[in-house]
């Protein structure tokens, strides 16, 4: 007998019950000011996974030796700012009630908001580490406050200082710059930091949630983005830093998000960040 | 002295004061639900609109002749679809008040909700012509109410019954169907009835708000768009149903959407805009 | 409790056992001489369907109102045209015994020779209705006699003469359209006798398989394909003489190939195999 | 013993000495004021013909048939106008007086000017029969006098009224349309007049230029061109026509222009180019 | 009342009697011999300018608070290269008379040659710094002297030796290298040496004209040029190398070019010569 | 009298007695599994060769000097991958037979299968260095054991272990990892080793077949290939270690292979493997 087609990220094909990292997708670009086309990153990301192996040289670890279950992709409620948030953070807060650990695909920036709101209930005193060519963090853009160009903003306004570990920005306004000195703690132009910085975390075992924009990486090696930022990192201290990030810390929730494919027809983009995910994800088991 | 750049649709540089027909743009596009884009439309117009005549060898008339300003594209809140439609709203009640004809260049269709607001509070019995290859009429769309989907039916919810004349209409859900045959002058397919069932509105010089969903075009011409729905009409029965009602009809106001320009590398979608725009403007004058 | 994601063509998604039609994808294009691509076909089929919609204004039916089931993509054995032929057949077979009328996506034309082989041996009198631009009669191509421009050849090697129907061709080698004259019922340039021609099929209701090129459309329409040939049938054409054959004819099978998604970025091509499709699948209820 | 890689529209591969018609490209649009890219012409043209058949079941010919000779594209001095049109001058006089008929792939249009100053040297009673959308009647375009806007107002200064039979404008500036009036044998907008206006060509035999400015189709299936111009004709009613002149008329020359394959990604314009030059050819025989 | 719509460079939208740097573009590439484009560089740079900040972390200042006027593009006589030097040359001295500093966006890179004219006339003794993957030393190419290949060929002619300072060049016919090594300051492969090399223009503050053509980036991070060479220098390098031309040295006028947006559908190189014209500018104040 | 039109890789033009190396194309991709497109390689070199110099001025060398011939693509029997491989051999077979160096152009990697074929015949001594970012050792893929995939196990197969040197690799399934650190002389992630490594064979000059697929590079400079693989090396690492390989090594034979130009629509893939292939022939000399 023949079975309905699935489709999931490659090797993610555990049993809910069995899995304890859930993968979903969030495509949502309504915010987006410049340039849209995050909404198609999920299914790209599913599709061209099939392109790279289970196998990892780089940890000696194989996806077909864990358990992850791709869910798909929340179907959203789209031109309704509010009630997409809502959503990602009741598919969120369910996967954390199950003990298990959300991993969502964007989708622009905003998500993480949904995520984050439900991660930050459930533990109070999470930390955020969060990779970007942007700052994210303006009080509102064209007056808008539910905006992807504030959304570490937001998430300030529920953790307060001292809890976002920001590195790779490169870009935003001056206020941006300046809010950020006084209330995170900020890494400008490069990853060079994030072990000596973050040791601290991996000592004390506190909850972190990690968010990656990947436009942190160099334009060359990620044009597939809405606003490309030209002076980023190269994949290998992309790549380092993350398996660092996921295998030591105690990551609780996570995201990986702005991957817009269309802008990249050659498939780089979307093979960067099925690389980068299966990274990821073999660094947190 | 030099002066800085300006940027209009060709030949419509007209000043403000002098002229009786004004241009402006609605980039807007997040309420989209398959494949965004038409935020690019209205600049894409603008400076493909180069590449055409502004003499019409059909209706023999020249856009030097005429008077027209282009004011550019509204700076939209995007992300909160409220703001938006207000913003459009404004425009377009200024450019009444100053007894002109507002001339909109979307962006989604939703857009046409803020332009006919104004319209239809000025000219509360004011009449709608519709082209289109999507019935628009959905009571909501995945639970929103204010989506691209149901922007006909929002504006049914101001004129009510009898008042918007629907054509070309090739796609929709049953319910969409059955609705239109109950509360809309509704001829799905194609334009050829246009002439003879307008007849009325060209003999009482009713106030029409004419709305041109450019996909009421066959995706062999038209291409460039969010939804290609196969099965639509050709160049020249667009171009001489266009003329008919711009020419013919009171039109106290207009708009033309859905192009969407990336998804037609090859530029004929954004030229056939630029042209029927051109008849359209001919056409008032 | 979440589930796997599961894609499948808009609407498709019955269980096994009461569908009464079973898609599946044969995304094969290896002996593609000019320029390859249809393997990419039906996973652009599954996730493009979501820009059509569920219910046809032609044909007054729902899609959600019928049983289909999309099995997904056979994992075809790449390189080894002989085992993928095989594998074709296996699939077919199997939904035949069980009583389901097999609906294949391709993949190049030459995946049609795998299906037919299974429904042949069950159907010994069936005929072929053939809807394409190039007669794919060749001996062999190259010195390849499972090439895509040999498959009507090697079907009629199974049938003989008479029984392939074939119309709308209007390309191939002399000797092919000598060929075709001698050995086939052939129709070429349009499809305008279809209904007249097949007339007596419909009556008899003898078994008949269907196999539907798309680039019988034109290329203005259709540019997604790997050889594009001016002078081909409009949509309107098409649609009516796949509905008469669909709902008049006793399909015992059908496929619809050579569509290749990366020709053509405007996604019209795409969404015209979409539609088809779906009227195809509406036909057969 | 292996020869040097040699490549040639397909089949045109006869001696020089025994061709009766020579093939040549001229691969120059540097007065393009819009958007340029048919420098690609004549080698897109040669590569992709090898998707189309020698075979035209239209004509019941073969290029494997007739002897012609792809002699490739002359190496433009780009940058000096002048000069340019010199070396196709020149080109073009050696096959003239080698007693073959050139048959020019361009390039934009004002390729047509070099090859025409060699034919109306050697006759000097030649009449031109120009395919176009656009009327190129003016007298100088931004003050430059060698553009392919006013390529037919300089074959014009040569040649005088009533030698020019123009087929398919569609565009112009009012100018130009006024000056076709009194001084060419215009037919605007379509070719349906080309068999009954050239009726007296056929008959006295007297020496025919043609020149056809592919953008004299339909955009919807010759989308890859500088200017697309919607409202053109289709692909039959060009074949037709074309077939009607090439092969009625007494073509002492010939060209096929205005194809910039880069801005149709999916090939259809290449491919239409293809199969209307074999038909072309197949005609002068 | 409504203005015109007004399109600059982001946030240059001084008035021009304000303004000490004017910005102006130079569509022109026809003597492009290989893949044209470079004409759409100016109007792609302004429309994606809105995707980067007016804010620089890296030399900490902002568009918005200096001033810069953006004139617009030249409207060209495209097919006259002489007619085309001219009036940039026209255009440059205009500003230059007013005191003002030209800062021109290409086009190809011969249109330098028109702004150097009125530069050198104005300052005999005038040195250019010119950043390029290509030597463009030729005496001819192809028999033309005023092509791209040629034009610091041409501008030697005006200066003469030891005036030309050369960097980052890795291309170009053996001729050229041995020419640059007897008549220019020659600083092959790189930017390494750009700081000692010009500590002495630093010094005397002697007028310098900055040249930069953008392929002397690495195509990785700037793949949309007519002529991608590989080998090129990264981003970083590039943003220190110009910010110490412009901030140190007495530029006196400059310019960016040989961007071919069409070449690079990301948006990525785009959006790379708005970042380093951005610093440019904020450099020069 | 005008000749046929000649198209070779730029300058090798040499007739096959004199020439010391010959180029030939193997345009074949049908075993490749996720996307192909490489078929489209060796023309896309050939045309677009004409963007380079002949002149490196790495080597100080010019192909004007050194005579080499391209005799154009074998006609393969795609669809039959057994025939295929015949058809490579038999023509390597010709090439060294008349004491030349053999230069393939592929075409996806398993081509090189049929060249080495006929080398180790010749040499069965024979080494292989291979750069590639895929091991390429698996036993079978998908149960086909003519696969890109399994490439060099069928060369281990026939010159068993030590005599394969690989350099580069990153990816790759587990038991390809094994089977390399037993079998072949294996150095993965990069080249920096390779001048060390093969210090022994520039001494001992043994026979060397070099087989070079370019998705070694990192997929920011070489993204148009079918499997981009994130973290590759960059321009300068290969350019160096090609041009040891091909200068300091006794090369019998060597192809180049993987270029999918239809995925870089930039033309930046292509230009680089102009430039490499241009480093190897003038290495070679």
């Amino acid at each position: 007998m023949l079975n309905k087609n699935v489709e999931t990220f490659i090797a993610c094909d555990c049993d809910y019950d069995n899995a304890d990292a859930i993968i979903f997708g969030s495509p949502f670009d309504s915010t987006t000011s410049f340039r849209p086309g995050t909404r198609f990153g999920p299914s790209a990301v599913r599709s061209e996974s099939y392109g790279i192996e289970t196998y990892s040289p780089y940890q000696d670890k194989d996806l077909e030796d864990i358990c992850v279950m791709d869910s798909g992709d929340i179907e959203l409620r789209i031109g309704d700012t509010n009630a997409v948030l809502a959503q990602i953070e009741e598919r969120t807060r369910q996967i954390l009630n199950d003990g298990k650990c959300p991993v969502m695909i964007g989708g622009e920036h905003l998500v993480t908001l949904g995520a984050f709101r439900a991660v930050a209930q459930k533990y109070p005193d999470v930390h955020i580490v969060h990779f970007d060519a942007h700052a994210d963090l303006r009080e509102d853009y064209l007056g808008v406050k539910l905006s992807h160009a504030c959304v570490l903003r937001r998430c300030w306004d529920i953790v307060g200082d001292g809890k976002i570990h920001q590195f790779g920005i490169r870009s935003g306004e001056k206020a941006e710059f300046a809010f950020a000195k006084l209330h995170t703690d900020f890494h400008p132009f490069d990853l060079k930091n994030v072990e000596d910085s973050l040791k601290f975390l991996a000592e004390s075992q506190a909850p972190v949630y990690f968010t990656l924009d990947m436009d942190v990486l160099d334009p060359s090696i990620f044009p597939g983005t809405g606003t490309p930022e030209a002076g980023g990192v190269m994949f290998e201290e992309l790549r380092t830093a993350v398996t660092f990030v996921c295998s030591k810390l105690n990551i609780v929730g996570c995201d990986i998000n702005e991957l817009s494919p269309h802008y990249d027809a050659s498939g780089v983009s979307t093979a960067v960040v099925c690389k980068i995910l299966r990274e990821i994800l073999l660094a947190l088991h």
